[in-house]
């Protein structure tokens, strides 16, 4: 990456204001940034720190006012994080891994498209079938009969169950575990009685599930995550659960089973959703919270058990009075009762 | 499967009530469920849909009262999830692998029972014994002198650190970490010196493990899971813990230091229990408590720390009565004052 | 292991009170030991079980007060928890694993130091630069560029994406992920645009990595660790964080992106940090504990969110009493609008 102001600003859909005569040769945090890195202002509680980074590029929003101090040329944009996006994609080493490394398992019955990659210790299934461009990677397993679409990464140690169908331009991070028995169990006496886990997990498009995360396969029908949706690391799907489209859900957050969850929604981390209930579209959920019943759209909850998001803020700020006000009732009593 | 009503009925041990002469073909959950389908209420808010449901059959319990526009053929059980259970099972397609694909690495000391599967990519180290009919999936590991009983699965990418054993039927499912050192370091200045982690890790029979499960290996002896107790995903089961029979125990919880538990509990996801308590048996503990002392037998739990169950929902109620507790109080003292 | 009294003393620098005729020839936990083990008490709570066990040998402290009917030999030492960790350092059984077995795949232009294990179906990718007497075992994913010090273990199923760097004498458990993406993502209309990752992940010296936890690699710049801090199992780092030295943090904790925790911690498990916050050092952080916002130095905290511990167990005393108190103000409203 070697290129000038002029450029970043063409490639991210912004204008130029400042020194155009500059070399710009890489990306970095603004505290980190120095001569020929481009940074950015996102969130305007940062924004101080333009006048002492050393950047020599801010992607920064239309209306930012520059502190004084401030060295670097400004890349004006409408929306910097997103123009961020753009602009580092644009510059992303590609994944040039082709081909096939050995030893890898691939079964007879099993189609790849072209493009591939297939890492050494990868095992690919009976009769799975793979589509364009997909990577998988070292150590990937791919179950008999699992779909894939195209363009799809597959990282190291990542576990696809037999019967499971990933759409197109998902990525699969390592350790992941798609489609492994849900948690049913029928009571018989003293011990149990295992339900068999008949279904499958179904990903749509542009899903991304990070390392470690689990998704279980449904008792019957299907476990399934809807296009666009981001799981972050840790996260436990439960069987017969049901993600729709665009959510963002944080690291470690857990969904039990047979809950639908609607669209565009953003769920904060370690938050957990009891089973068998309904969820909303486009709420936003605070970290750990525990939601036990179903939400209509557009709430802003946190909590354990949830509640509005004001609400609660109010209760804590109560809740370190309790003291004062446990003392106050006794003084009113004291005076009463005299 | 292609079975009538009475295969159904004989198979799950009830009585047809209703058209005999369908042909049921497969399972469905009842909202999905089509021309034949066989179905399920276990749960009577669910009895609703049997009106509205395209399923050919039902299992129902012996008392259910049909709603007006029901056309299942209803099958009458004492249980009809334990009924599921066991009609699942005789439907269930048989795990048939078998064999050992290459590349795999056993080694010359390890003996493999009959009926085994061992996956590509599986490795079994120095000295295991692994018994009868257990299937070894791809990138499964079985560390040197890991004991294995008859039955087992042991799916892709489990690790079974080196001395552990396992007992008969036991299903570990992918990525689970059965053996890793306990986190047990000694304070040594401004530093921290490892304690060497001796001990290993017991499953008894019947015991699930699942994915992305870690259940970390003793000090010194045993870290050890009674028969028949099932874990989900993303569990944590930390060093000298000891599980009783026949618990029941939800993703992500997590189990401290030598913490010991009783029998046949049920307990919800993200559930803590501090290390070093003694928790009893047949008890029901909410999702996301924090078990933070020792407890009896056959109590119900929730919440941060735990209390009694019903205790937490009163004061859950109340919490959000608090911003109007505090403004009483405060009118009271006016009232009082003046 | 088969030694007197005395060798313990000299090895835990302690001093041997009682008869020093006997043989030592392993370690149990006091309440499972028996003739010929050694045994130790820490925890001044466990003192009792000296009278009742069974030990040959108990490591104690220096003023420990043995109860009427101890017949173990005692060996008086100044931290008895530190002395065990070196004693049983000293009789631990070395991992004498070396060389490389087949099938593995280590790139040509990889490079690793003497002394090295690599197990059968470790991946090596290019570029590599891994020190001496590295243990790479079986299924570990070793991704381009990455560089390994001296000493380190990397277990089965750890997977250590390309470009991170971990220094000397780390030791990663089986199925944890270093350098997987961070999880940003930019709205962009109703969907969201993937944020290329394109920082590391850095360890330093003497960090453990517990079993199946998850370090991210930064946006820009690096995720850090630093020097001899502890990671239990089922972690969740995300990108940008930097995590001081010698911290000692419990199984499933999160700490969401770009936070900076200081040095000497003790965090308990399941606990959350929130993102972009500056945690100090020295602090001790209850189990389950919601970290919403920065915090000094030296701070003892609990709770959802976090308060000071002594404060927290005040308020969870009352919360308790919160039926009876809405009863009470009830009460004196009655008597005082009579």
């Amino acid at each position: 990456m070697k290129v000038t102001p002029e450029v970043i600003a063409r490639l991210s859909g912004g204008i130029v204001d400042g020194p155009a005569a500059r070399e710009i040769t890489g990306f970095a945090k603004i505290e980190e940034a120095g001569e020929g890195d481009i940074s950015f202002i996102a969130n305007p509680k940062y924004a101080h720190f333009a006048s002492s980074s050393k950047a020599s590029a801010l992607l920064v929003s239309s209306d930012f006012e520059a502190p004084e101090g401030t060295t670097a040329t400004l890349i004006r944009v409408e929306n910097p994080y997103s123009a961020l996006a753009r602009l580092m994609a644009a510059f992303e080493q590609p994944d040039t891994k082709t081909g096939v490394e050995q030893p890898s398992f691939i079964s007879e019955s099993a189609s790849l498209g072209s493009g591939a990659y297939v890492g050494a210790f990868a095992y690919i299934g009976e009769n799975a079938k793979i589509g364009e461009n997909v990577k998988i990677y070292p150590h990937a397993y791919v179950g008999d009969g699992v779909e894939i679409g195209d363009n799809c990464k597959i990282y190291p140690h990542a576990t696809i169950y037999a019967g499971c169908r990933i759409g197109n331009n998902c990525i699969i991070h390592a350790g992941a575990v798609i489609g492994a028995d849900g948690f049913g169990f029928a009571p018989d006496g003293d011990t149990y009685r295992k339900i068999p886990q008949l279904g499958i997990v179904v990903l749509e498009d542009d899903v991304e599930v990070g390392a470690n995360t689990t998704i279980d396969r449904a008792t019957m029908g299907e476990t399934r995550v809807a296009a666009g949706t981001k799981l972050d690391n840790l996260i436990q799907v439960a069987h017969n659960v049901r993600i729709g489209r665009n959510n963002v859900i944080a690291a470690q957050t857990g969904i039990a089973g047979s809950t639908v969850i609607g669209d565009s929604n953003r769920i904060g981390g370690q938050t957990g959703f009891a089973g068998h209930i309904k969820f909303g579209s486009r709420c936003e959920v605070g970290a750990q919270t525990g939601v036990n019943r179903g939400l209509g759209d557009g709430k802003r909850i946190i909590g354990y058990p949830a509640m509005d998001a004001s609400l609660f803020a109010r209760i804590f700020v109560l809740l370190k009075k309790l003291p004062s006000l446990f003392k106050e009732v006794d003084d009113l009593r004291k005076k009463i009762n005299n």
